[in-house]
């Protein structure tokens, strides 16, 4: 199945993603959940949050801004999901760069069972490691994934894979996307999308959408998101534009991708 | 009076209204209220809501993402703003989706008198009918109001109207605003704009402040706030648009709009 | 040292900036801040806040949309970065309002020395007087500064940076800066900035981040800072513009601004 073939199954079921996520890109968070066919919804209190997953078709656990009533809620949400076999997605926004982020990362990891995990360099080291040097909710250069250490991280990452029992999605310059077999390592993308907030943020529920529209494909899809996200970055991309517009481009150009502009524009391969 | 005339008003008496509201939308309903003349204050804490709301003239309470401490403020500031006579908006966001939605929604309108309660199809009905099946946030098709259905759905927002003692605004593809007596059936809009998130919660920031601007003519600028968000969505469209320039296009064209563009491209009939 | 280096210095040094602030402007605060060339992270569970504060070089505390556990973390994280040794900005969005804004505005400048207090005219002056009569979170007109008053207000705000031993940033149409010896009058920006939420908000992300850049400069950043923003503002102003992409085009208009540009555009004097 192609990466194209993946997205139009969004489009055509149109999954409804629970995402509990940071104050802080959420926004963006359900207009590109909306711009790639899925449905956003939000619900961080406990019992509106177990409630709500329920009529869900998958889960986005986003750790930025927690607190201790949103941790509670991705908890109790979290295995509501798994009890349900809801796709459930773990981002680790700032593990590393906090004992609470850390923690409560690490304590999500060992109760629920997530389908996969996406972080930066930085963040997906803490959790494999169990420690790390996080520059904030950056990747830490020197944590990042180059043609130098490619070899090394695709092993790293289907290592880690394999003891977590989830795909691992480590995004960066080069993304890899792996489980314990395979590792796609996917080349999309543009290095003026770091200067956007919560690139990573979207990402996290646009493939919580694509996995739970592909459920026999779960690797694939997940991958597909990735490269729709770097294609639409560079798709969208124009000298002289700003962060705030080029923000905005992103999200039109995945609302307006086509399957066949994804095939033709993903650059991947398959370790 | 005409919608124009309400629009004006609204820019020349820039009414300050309190928003407690989901902060998945609240950055876009902020800048509605600023396009259309108003001015946004958010506040949710209790003692701070409490305080915030007397110096307001209108208070928009949005139940989504709604938590204790909110639902505390919700309850607070708005018997606050109802004692001293401001306007009282109700966006039931969700309700019909999960218990503490629809039980917190009831207990609002039971506890404060409402000027309006603005919702989808499904939420509106829940509201109603004391129960609901509501995919998500967003309206099922189920329920939406149709020219098929349209006699049907007007004698059921005059009743509920009747019951409730408010001004009922159904939002969806065909638009209806209506106390028990008349009903103003709006058909401005597009169906891109259920491709942003919010375009609901950013009219009930609007549609408070167009009431409160206008308190001897609540029905006829609750009407007109539909019609301009609507008008707004059909001028801001272009082919190949995506969803997030659609938004901004929007916000937009609320801020340019004129009571004379406003009269000429509203379109609606009065049952 | 110009203001241009100033900036140069932000893109240089990149300072990871803490922001506690309010969840209406902070996905622009964010892009603000990006822009400019710092980078930003956010935590607010107390904690999570004092742990995330120490990897950083600055603090932004802003009050808007404050609540019991958020005042724990501006606190907790306050003190810790004052014993740190960082940057520390307080907005006291509001301050005026309500007596919670007020007073825990009054109580961080009494237990945190801040390196500036930025804010309207009449949060500056509740702040200052201990009183006030704020129309919402937008200066009263009355309060503002104009040519009229212009020596009165120099003298105000120079008296007030004594007091409080902070850098005093008093912003409106025109703005001042000013420790308790100097006062830059900034005359950049346009009334137009005034009908996009949280200008504000985003100016005390980026006034952080050039005072974390330019420690030994730390008046004349905080007047770069502003200057930026007003730059900005009239660099990305075209006729018929709406709020919303007129939001987009400043923070466009700062990524992109450069030293040589800035320099040219200020205009300022000092007293």
């Amino acid at each position: 199945m192609s990466f194209g073939v993946c997205l139009n199954n969004v489009r055509e079921k149109s999954p409804l993603i629970h995402n509990i996520t940071n104050y802080v890109t959420v926004n963006d968070v359900a207009n590109v959940l909306l711009a790639c066919g899925g449905s956003p919804i939000m619900a961080d209190e406990p019992d509106d949050a177990v409630e709500i997953t329920q009529i869900c078709n998958g889960l986005n656990i986003n750790i930025g801004t927690l607190n201790s009533r949103t941790i509670t809620s991705m908890f109790k949400a979290g295995l509501k999901a798994s009890e349900l076999g809801h796709v459930l997605l773990l981002d680790p926004v700032g593990a590393g760069a906090s004992a609470l982020r850390t923690n409560t990362a690490i304590r999500l990891m060992k109760e629920i069972k997530f389908d996969v995990i996406r972080g930066n360099a930085s963040e997906i080291k803490t959790l494999a490691l169990g420690s790390g040097t996080t520059h904030g909710v950056d990747a830490d250069k020197a944590d990042s994934v180059s043609d130098k250490n490619l070899s090394f991280m695709i092993d790293f990452v289907k290592n880690f894979a394999k003891s977590s029992n989830s795909i691992i999605a480590l995004t960066g310059a080069i993304d890899l996307v792996s489980d314990s077999s395979k590792c796609y390592v996917i080349r999309n993308g543009r290095p003026e999308m770091g200067k956007i907030t919560g690139t990573g943020c979207q990402l996290s529920g646009m493939m919580t959408a694509f996995i739970a529209a592909n459920l026999d494909n779960k690797l694939e899809s997940a991958a597909a998101s990735v490269a729709l996200m770097g294609l639409a970055g560079e798709l969208a991309f124009k000298d002289g534009l700003g962060n705030s517009s080029y923000r905005n481009n992103i999200i039109d150009e995945i609302y307006n991708m086509t399957g066949e502009k994804l095939d033709k524009g993903a650059k991947y391969e398959i370790f």
